[in-house]
């Protein structure tokens, strides 16, 4: 059994995370750490896992942690780049769920984040684990930066079309509903349900910090300028992600739904929809998938794509999971074999 | 007091009416149809209205109907079509909350709508009742054709710029979100709360009734052509619409804040929201306002528009309600001085 | 006019103050403060009040609260008993929204209430104010404890059985369920919309404060002793409270809905609805009508009681309007007559 | 591997039986019929099932379905009745999720069901398939009669109780909230996400067919009479059920907490609370669970318990997987061990 430990696992991340090692058949979870409820029984904070996980938060502790085969960080960013490099240097694989490690430019993380990069020799050897794109690298690789939730949506829907050179990179929209969950487990009044519910608005349309992740990996795969207007939303619902994408056809002749078919005619947990679909969110509620489908309105020259995945799962914990299976030899799966909730 | 009736009262804009209309300073309620609910007190089918509104539902009766000085139709579409005639020689002054009287050309109404147009020979005289564009023409029209939901927000949001002539016409995305009110109240399984809480679609991408009434309205003002995508989307909420517009700015000089706030600036029921602001659909809940926001983002050629509206308000009875005070020369806001329900 | 000012506008009670009194036809809204922020133009924090509201929020200012004719109090509870004494002396009038003035026992308050009370000299004289109990000492009142959600909810269900002396007053259950707004807008993790949405649990069952309000109140009018058990239940929805009432019939022969009706008859803000009913919380969703539906399953020996309000309207901002109303002897129904958001 | 075939698969409890079904490790889906969808894919009606269930929906067969070793009825009542012989006469053991054979009196059913019982001769042979009370009975039965899933919270709440004769019998009281998922997947006005979102309500407080039903089963255990009243209400989230019980203590000295925790010390899927907990439904999305909490307020006369469920899975799908289980020989919780999905 690979041994892992969470740093940080009082938020939805780390939740979900220990929903999924509760039930992996090759992972012990080992140890939890938070500075805030050390002691304190994981399952009086979380009660779906009552008699499932029966460790308590302990104080961040160095030595536990690596004495662990990998270590989960799900906190805020900022805190893994402190710790990450003791670990690594101990043996111990680190898959980071928050953006410590997902830039491969310091200054440009330092000015997303606003603050300084404490470990910035570490950027290049990370992998960023998305591994419809870094498979293999990610095999053979020490510490993961597990993308964000939008990247993650917005990457899987744009890919094909850039791999097979049919849009336009500069033309990229990227219209974004998340769940609340998203925003995570902080106290803060703009994310209480008397101010989320029944209610739809569009947040930070200025900036935002997956804009840079989104583009950083975009213009990894097309070697290519790439402009990316991103808006996001809040959708008062608790988990999901739908991205719901726009590009200018390049190829008018191409055949989208083929292009998309074919390039992820392998991957467990991408599904590509028969044409005229439209996947929803709840289709995914729980599980690892993300499901894609393909439009061209009118046969024009936008092409439409429509992207879901669970902001908690494909989109942070379960991909971290999935990175995890790939880091050890595990089959890609175990684990995430969940299906989605529904209703 | 004008006397005003109600032609199939039944669904969510009939009752939105319902609602407005008791507490009309000026208008009255004289008779409500439905052929399925025929002596029921109305207050039995929405009891919110207890106390307010004693009258039931009646036949379909066109002796009582033209006793009315104004009849609303809150009518599947085709109905209105079959009525208003006779109706409109009575002397009867009409507004259609469905499609009959939207589009200028029957062929493309007939196309759209799947039946025959039995009156074609009203869609000249016809006026497309969006105040803030066709205000002088409603003052003195006799048959009002009271926009689609989508329609309304997304011609305010892009109105001011293609009138100022700083955008590509042919570079529109119309990304909209809709409460689930927006279906009506017909029982289906899409829109049963089991379905359609806690999720998010996409839905008819291919092809909207909402795409062709929203470009002949483009065109009508830009006096060009308009390539326009609209994709509508289902959010668990159960009023609200929120557009996201995207165009390609032709005028990268051109001060966005300002044409918004001038063209804007005597509108009752539009109000344009300061720079970097976000509109949430929550603050024009049960009002008759839109309120409006408009981004540039990382100064680029796309300009982000965020518009919301009540769809059961602005986007239905409120507007008809609207154009019922221009069409009898009462102030405009008559009646429709409701504050939005936050929280 | 009536001037109106009110301390600690930033919650949820505070805002639907703001709306009621912004279009109320005899008060004038002259002064709102709030120590958090001061300066913020009140309609940047509540959007719906745009073009409605222009006052900003104030530092709290004994000399401008004086020079108002009444004061409410939407500040937590211990605000009002400090600042109340001096604004009275000035013979201004107040509304004191939390529950510093509900108790006749400042002994018991101080037990519910965990702090000493700073004023209990004006415990007698403040009168407790649910009109359909004490319309008449309310219209002499100087100072006016405005009831709780919950207490008023189960008040208006049981008192006219205790009254009529045909239930066990020591056989009261009462089951509640509140929408989340009822905590207020604060900053908390178990009121955020992941926490609360699609979830539904009690609360406090052990005790809550509301419990010794309601108790005192049933007391009051049946004079006896009284026994209840109160279990509040937080439900996901924004506003709405709806309380389950059971007791054991003392008088099997008891016409009850003949008891509701008599009771209610004149009332402009309790509706009985018909026998067999089940009232919908959304039927009052912004409106200040209290619904009630009385029941006795299989005939047998317990009477069960719906009884829904708006927890914000009737349950505290609506019912403080009403207090106004009478205070400053205007038609009761003035500025309240606003008809529930359905759907 | 076990063969399963479902009867009517196209509700929800037919989805959660297939999600279910499809990850159990001891059976195999063979066969799903369904009148309206023969043909479609069943994941082409329930896209979570894409990729793990690749049956199609097939007209009902009495040929294919004797093949079966148990065949699972999730249709409307009155449709088991009456194929259910027939296949018990082949072989098959049968697991009905309707009421057909809940009731051991045919009078009583057609009272509260309002049509003949066909097969009234297999009500003493079926079994309720309560595992907490009836284990040993359903290992050896043929025909399992899955209970209700307010029977199923309300009575796992009281039974610790009455079989410890500490309270009164004939002074119950069960408020139960039920999520809409409740009332099925029919299309109906009453369900829609307008009608149910953001409102809360009671419904058939005069009669619910679960009354006859939880009380036949509490009697059952008791031996006595009992006085029930039940009084039903739609909660507005998709899954769960929260029962509040209430009752009147005879033995003041009784140790609640410890007679729940004997009382379910071994039981899987029942989980007794610390003292002074409030269980939340979410905690059980998904899972298999009941969790209990049991209150005695300001140490008075009447005890509160506090039962949550997933009305799908403990209330529905995941009991007739558990009496699966226990028909086959299989360990209990085999397929049964998802975490409840938090959030």
């Amino acid at each position: 059994m690979i041994k892992a430990g969470i740093v940080g696992g009082t938020g939805y991340t780390g939740v979900e995370l220990l929903r999924l090692l509760a039930a992996h058949p090759a992972a012990e979870l080992t140890v939890i750490t938070s500075r805030g409820e050390q002691g304190l029984p994981v399952s009086d904070l979380f009660p779906n896992l009552r008699g499932r996980v029966d460790l308590c938060f302990v104080e961040p502790d160095d030595a536990a942690l690596s004495r662990c085969d990998v270590v989960f960080f799900a906190t805020p960013n900022g805190t893994a780049m402190k710790s990450a490099p003791a670990l690594l240097e101990a043996g111990v694989k680190i898959i980071d769920l928050a953006a410590d490690f997902r830039f491969k430019s310091a200054a440009e993380w330092e000015q997303w984040y606003v603050m300084p990069h404490t470990c910035p020799e570490w950027l290049a050897e990370a992998v960023y684990g998305l591994p419809e794109v870094n498979r293999e690298a990610i095999r053979s690789a020490r510490l993961i930066a597990n993308p964000g939730c939008y990247p993650t949506a917005v990457q899987l829907g744009f890919l094909p079309l850039l791999e097979a050179g049919v849009i336009d990179p500069q033309s990229l929209i990227a219209d974004a509903k998340s769940g609340v969950s998203g925003a995570g487990r902080k106290a803060e009044v703009g994310t209480l349900f008397s101010e989320a519910s029944d209610n739809f608005r569009a947040y930070n349309v200025a900036a935002h910090r997956h804009w840079p992740e989104i583009r950083q990996g975009l213009i990894a795969v097309t070697g290519q300028p790439v402009d990316l207007v991103f808006t996001p939303h809040l959708t008062p619902m608790i988990r999901g992600i739908h991205a719901t994408l726009y590009a200018t056809l390049t190829d008018p002749d191409a055949d989208l739904q083929a292009i998309f078919e074919r390039r992820y005619a392998t991957e467990p947990f991408v599904d590509v929809l028969p044409p005229k679909s439209h996947p929803e969110t709840r289709s995914v509620r729980g599980s690892n998938q993300c499901r894609l489908a393909v439009h061209r309105p009118r046969n024009g020259k936008t092409v439409v794509v429509l992207s879901v995945i669970d902001n908690l799962v494909k989109g942070a914990a379960g991909q971290a999971v999935q990175n995890m299976n790939l880091l050890f030899g595990l089959p890609e799966t175990a684990g995430l074999e969940g299906i989605g909730l529904l209703p």
